[in-house]
């Protein structure tokens, strides 16, 4: 298996699919132990909404047609939406929003830079991938926050996004030029390692490296699988 | 006083400020006779909002602080919080979203082409100034719709729009770089102009070009007049 944990591992191996109900004994408890003190938890996740609303709103102002426009700025919505909540749990908490986000911004903004679409497909494709994948990490991460936080902001983050919009929209133009669907796979694939990193550097790490990646490794085996389910639903292969 | 109905006058006169009470008396009745039907205005008004929301959405990417990024993203929702009522109006009086907007959709295209700024400052400017005109000038005409869906219509337009989180932004601005404001200020007289240019296209007029300028021109002057109230907010001539 690759290891998803060194900088240069960029190739995405098809993962092997676990049953249902593997799935739901072993998911969302596995990374509780790596899960950061709130507000950095807060601030990294709330930023991240921000990028995301950024690729939307960047989709939105590339559309090539009305009803795309206003189909994407629904998406564009929710994420905004989520983002605010985040920034509201860092007033409940105590943090000064901007302050709170600000240690992040640097590495995001670079992911933001280099997940940038050359087209308005691949900036579609990015806002479906990375905000899939982005949204099921930190709703597992956050459960590891103090019990009273932990239900309401992974409730947040799991909450609507839109990507049914998302996909409509890119199986609609695959389905309209055969030469897109083998560019936005291998933009997919580019995507995920990308994604990967911006995820795995949201991790509380302990001493021990290497028992840390022997734990890590099923829970990002499992958001591949996910992420393979979202390039499937656009009939690509990931 | 300057013909505000010909293509070619730009330069913005300073109005007379009527009182308070003469505002109320004639405010929000004059322009109901003008009142495009519910789909024409329906379709112009939610594209106009998402118009908005680009520019705003421009705001964020290009802001040059945290701060300033999420303070901008909750006005950003709350302008695409409206072109989503909007759009939700369109479906409850059986129309196609995309199909309704799609006439206005070149002649707004335009219009945030030449009111886009040349930098950041700028791009916040038109978002405050454009923003706030036509919000007034569209709540405004809506009274003009049927009876039942009047109400509810300049509800939404009138709505909350985060014109103080802008306006923070740009005092603070201007407040540390003298060469700003009068720049900021030119820019808000040239802004103007074509706003008006805009909100004057989405009139429906009567045969007697002469006797609608007549009843039109006061309405204009009042919204000149909070044109006039919002650059005041920022320390800025008119």
């Amino acid at each position: 298996m690759a290891n998803w944990f060194s900088r240069t591992a960029r190739r995405v191996e098809p993962p092997r699919l676990r049953s249902r109900s593997d799935e739901r004994a072993t998911t969302r408890v596995e990374l509780v132990e790596f899960t950061p003190d709130l507000l950095s938890f807060l601030g990294r996740s709330a930023y991240v909404q921000l990028m995301l609303f950024e690729n939307l709103s960047r989709a939105i102002v590339n559309a090539p047609t009305t009803s795309a426009k206003t189909s994407i700025g629904r998406v564009a919505q929710l994420s905004l939406g989520k983002h605010r909540r985040l920034v509201d749990e860092i007033v409940r908490a105590d943090g000064v929003p901007a302050e709170v986000m600000e240690p992040f911004s640097k590495p995001i903004d670079e992911f933001e830079r280099v997940t940038r679409g050359a087209d308005w497909y691949e900036i579609v494709t990015t806002c479906y991938v990375t905000a899939g994948f982005l949204d099921d990490f930190f709703t597992r991460l956050a459960l590891g926050l103090p019990a009273e936080t932990a239900r309401r902001i992974s409730g947040i983050l799991s909450g609507e996004s839109g990507q049914q919009a998302l996909r409509d929209v890119l199986v609609t133009a695959t389905a309209e030029n055969d030469r897109l669907a083998p560019r936005l796979a291998m933009w997919g694939r580019r995507l995920v390692g990308d994604t990967m990193l911006l995820a795995r550097s949201a991790l509380r790490y302990t001493e021990n490296h290497r028992s840390d990646a022997a734990r890590i490794e099923p829970v990002f085996t499992e958001l591949i699988a996910e992420h393979t389910k979202r390039m499937d639903a656009l009939g690509l292969a990931a």
